[in-house]
């Protein structure tokens, strides 16, 4: 009810969309932000479905964040349809779309960062130097710029969503943080922006993740506990694929990311593959069914 | 008016604190935070005045913050007066104060940090490492705790005060940061807790402090413009006294901290001078008066 009551805004100024929260939250209401890069695929809104379902303003957020781009990374590339976004963002019910310019959020002498240590470090922290600070950074201007009581993000980025829900208890912000299922193309394929690089062979090869992800939960369902064994069946697939080349594939703790040689607790088996030059990253947890 | 409304309250968890600072937005009331480590002197009192005439509730935070202490540093004899601290407090029309343990701000597990780059690396920032990191940090923390709508600091610390100014603008934070003028002993000697540390001769040795500032500044207000020269003017008088050893003494612009050669635009002249085994710092501003 309380969407009908709001007008549907498309927000650019830093500035102006702190104003709208800091009403909204002096109105009593509930905010809800999905922060997100865009081009926006059915993940992206089963996110905005989740946040509809759980507050009385949803607000979306649009930013390819350069700061979390290593040099050699796609910024410049990025794939990005701000007008599809908006008017799928609308459809799902999304009260307020903040989509700032990359110099209202760091204008110049920007100087200050956000690090989440332990979290940050293994699996694509270590593929990828630089780009956990940069999520940390953006992530915590959007909460102070949006003010949400909530703040929905997908599994698929597991090491980011574990990294943002620690960091959201470390520094007190006060906001719960909830990590919604992988959405995946009828084949398996875990949907992400970056699926958009693919070629058609090079779309055919990308399925070797999900296979890998497969069969290793299927040796752990028979049973199977011992890291070396449920890392072997997930490589395997993936190695047998031509046009793959394994960047990571890793068995962690799912709350600290710490390496686990036998499963006894809920575990994250997390996997970055390139596929051709796209790289592609996807996981599952073990433990949890 | 207000402050008559408010009862009286010590607080120590960070939860509580919180619960009450989202109810006195929501009541539309403006929260103005006073981040302390105790041991209160008129400097700090003039900071709680100053947020006083500024806000509806004030809140002071008494927190002796351990990461911003180096493993050599005085964290385990800083003084402490809590008892004396909240009276004062008091006193000075404190709504709230917010005392918590080190447990329930660092619990464990804790990996989340703030840097504020350029403006943490000269002065204070290269004597001690790792201790605007910590200042930074425990200042985010205390901020999503308290929400204020405005924070005091006192310009004694310059470093910290620009630093934190800087990280509010940087990361959104959307509270205005107020700097206050240095409060001094009748005789110059800065207002610090440290003082404490000093014993009677010492005492009066730190006094060279104050005297190197005032040299400089009077050679300033003649036209002296070359910061070589006002730095000698500033050293001579703490390299006369026996119980002193420069730490650093600098010439850097008042926005920037970058280093000047010479004084065209308003610029801090700050030191840090050892005090037998205490350290002792201070500064200037050339060119407001």
């Amino acid at each position: 009810m309380i969407a009908s009551r709001l007008p549907f805004e498309v927000i650019r100024q830093p500035s102006t969309m702190r104003a709208w929260a800091e009403n909204l939250r002096r109105d009593g209401l509930r905010i809800c932000v999905v922060p997100t890069m865009g081009y926006l695929h059915p993940g992206h809104l089963s996110l905005l479905r989740a946040g509809r379902a759980r507050a009385d303003v949803l607000i979306a957020t649009i930013f390819v964040n350069p700061t979390q781009f290593g040099p050699n990374e796609d910024l410049a590339v990025y794939p990005r349809d701000e007008e599809g976004d908006i008017e799928k963002a609308r459809e799902c019910g999304v009260d307020l779309i903040f989509c700032p310019d990359v110099e209202a959020m760091y204008p110049q002498g920007y100087q200050s960062y956000v690090t989440v240590e332990e979290l940050s470090r293994p699996l694509c922290g270590s593929a990828r130097p630089g780009h956990f600070r940069g999520v940390a950074t953006i992530v915590t201007k959007l909460f102070h710029i949006t003010q949400p009581h909530i703040a929905i993000f997908g599994r698929k980025d597991y090491q980011q969503f574990a990294m943002i829900r620690q960091m959201s208890r470390d520094l007190d912000f006060g906001i719960e943080i909830v990590g919604m299922p992988i959405v995946r193309e009828a084949d398996g394929l875990a949907m992400s922006s970056r699926n958009a690089y693919l070629s058609a062979p090079e779309r055919s090869a990308a399925l070797c993740l999900y296979r890998g992800l497969k069969a290793a939960q299927a040796r752990f369902h028979s049973g199977e506990r011992d890291s070396l064994a449920l890392l072997d069946a997930a490589r395997q697939p993936i190695e047998d694929t031509e046009l793959a080349r394994i960047d990571y594939v890793d068995l962690r703790d799912a709350t600290t990311l710490e390496l686990v040689t036998s499963v006894s607790r809920p575990a994250v088996l997390a996997m970055a593959v390139f596929v051709g030059k796209t790289r592609l990253i996807d996981n599952a947890v073990l433990g949890i069914d």
